[in-house]
């Protein structure tokens, strides 16, 4: 039997999306259902199994090629996740527990891990074998992807660009419990924090003064030249420039794809980003491309549905 | 009929070292050959092939899985060397032209990445499938292994660690051009300049006054409690252990595999770099081991060795 269709699963801290998929990557179909992280959030693959179970009832299972997941925690290539927070979850293996729950394969991988798949096979990362998604939400995520696939590292901790230091002289804490992680400075939670100081330190004339400042109203005023939010996407460009030369130092990719909130500031946050990483990198590695991602909140589920397929494609 | 010899091949900028292996890891004859760079260095490959194929005339051919090539220069998965400037190479394919001279299945990787795989093969990092090698000489250099392969890079730039930006107020040019290079500060030439400059800035006391400054008589003085060679220490590992930690942020591996001239210094090195490592990395990335290279100079011609068993595994 052929294999045609794929699931792709998304969990979050409140719902957790899910996508039936054909094998070239069209969404089939769509929907969520919420995530209940009560008493270790022992019932969120249940309901996730119950879930597909009930979608199956319509389809031919033989032609279902498995069912990817990616979750906000640490998870390692075998599936085992090392504590989610955000899930209620401790340590199990994730990948184990959903097939015993729903009779097909699965794969499971961190989140932003599984976004950066996404992004490869479907979003702004097409075409591209060796690639490195940054994404600027509330906090700063990575994924990287070597020849194709997505590396979930030793202890489900690749790609944690977030949190690579990037500041001695910090002196805030971040979520992870370190000081001058790059997620205080990149993040739109960082932006805003960044613009915040920016305003208290210095009488500069500014759109943003008495008004709502966050990582949008700070790049609207770039757009509109205003010179203190100019200064301040400066800084965020050099901390995050700097941050992935140092990544390219390590992986060397073909591109770099740019997602989360922040991006849809759009190709401006580039012109911030790619002067410094420039300046930075080493000299073969100067041209990786950097682009946008096109997914949006769907990165996770496309990639999730891809990393089955893979899993599939190497038995 | 089964696959028993494989040859690895370190092509240096003075001379080739050449080692005949069984699959197991035994070196079963080792030798040199001078590097003739003249015209671009178009000698170099066909001297190996004649001096590998005078060596098989003793041999059955048909038990020789391959010839594994490291060169001083990017290349990539493919084979394609761009540009390495100490042989006089430009861009051109080194897996196909060695296999055109010598009917045998060739793989080429950068020297560093390739001295990585031999670590990981029969060194300092025997066991981890998930690893970074740091090599601390002249320069630095760096080879990341994820999940038992080596990584390349789109343009054979992976694992160029030595260049990771590391200190925005360096006035000096690395080799590569920029300024503020990780290898500025923490390759044998960077300890010794760290050393001087401190001298030069201090009254301080110190048994390297009016001696010889070098990687090996600083890592002695801090042997005999130096108190000026023991800050020189401490700048060093603070530099090298934030690189470590953003390299952990991206790939995540079980161990560090510190080699190269400076680590004659032994274990001492690992406790200048491991509390830095330990204060910037992600809490996910803590645990991960650091250990001594062993192979020394022979890391090259056993990680070349196994680069080209691990492609004839994959036919």
């Amino acid at each position: 039997m052929k294999m045609k269709y794929v699931f792709g699963v998304d969990i979050g801290g409140t719902t957790v999306k899910i996508g039936l998929f054909d094998v070239e990557g069209n969404v089939l179909d769509k929907w969520e259902i919420p995530t209940r992280t009560e008493n270790d959030g022992e019932k969120i693959l249940p309901d996730v199994a119950d879930s597909i179970r009930e979608k199956m009832k319509q389809m031919d299972k033989d032609a279902i090629a498995g069912v990817g997941v990616g979750a906000p925690g640490p998870i390692d290539a075998a599936g085992v996740v090392h504590r989610a927070v955000n899930l209620g979850w401790k340590t199990f293996n994730v990948k184990e527990t959903l097939e015993a729950l729903i009779n097909l394969p699965v794969r499971a991988g961190n989140d932003a891990n599984v976004a950066a798949l996404g992004e490869m096979w479907m979003g702004g990362g097409k075409g591209y074998k060796d690639l490195v998604v940054v994404t600027l939400g509330t906090g700063v995520g990575g994924g990287i992807i070597v020849d194709g696939r997505m590396i979930s590292g030793s202890t489900g901790a690749a790609g944690e660009i977030g949190h690579i230091h990037v500041d001695d002289t910090e002196t805030d804490v971040c979520n992870c419990g370190n000081k001058g992680c790059l997620e205080q400075f990149a993040s739109a939670t960082g932006i805003t924090r960044l613009a915040n100081k920016k305003l208290a330190s210095t009488d500069m004339d500014s759109v943003l003064r008495g008004g709502e400042v966050s990582a949008k109203t700070v790049f609207d005023a770039v757009k509109a030249r205003d010179p203190l939010a100019m200064e301040v996407a400066e800084q965020f460009g050099k901390y995050l420039g700097d941050a992935l030369a140092a990544v390219a130092g390590v992986v060397n990719p073909e591109a770099f794809v740019i997602g989360g909130g922040v991006s849809k500031a759009g190709e401006i946050l580039i012109d911030y980003i790619r002067p410094h990483y420039e300046k930075s990198v080493f000299h073969g590695c100067r041209e990786a491309k950097f682009a946008l991602a096109t997914l949006g909140n769907d990165a996770g589920i496309y990639g999730a549905a891809k990393l089955v397929l893979d899993a599939v494609a190497d038995r």
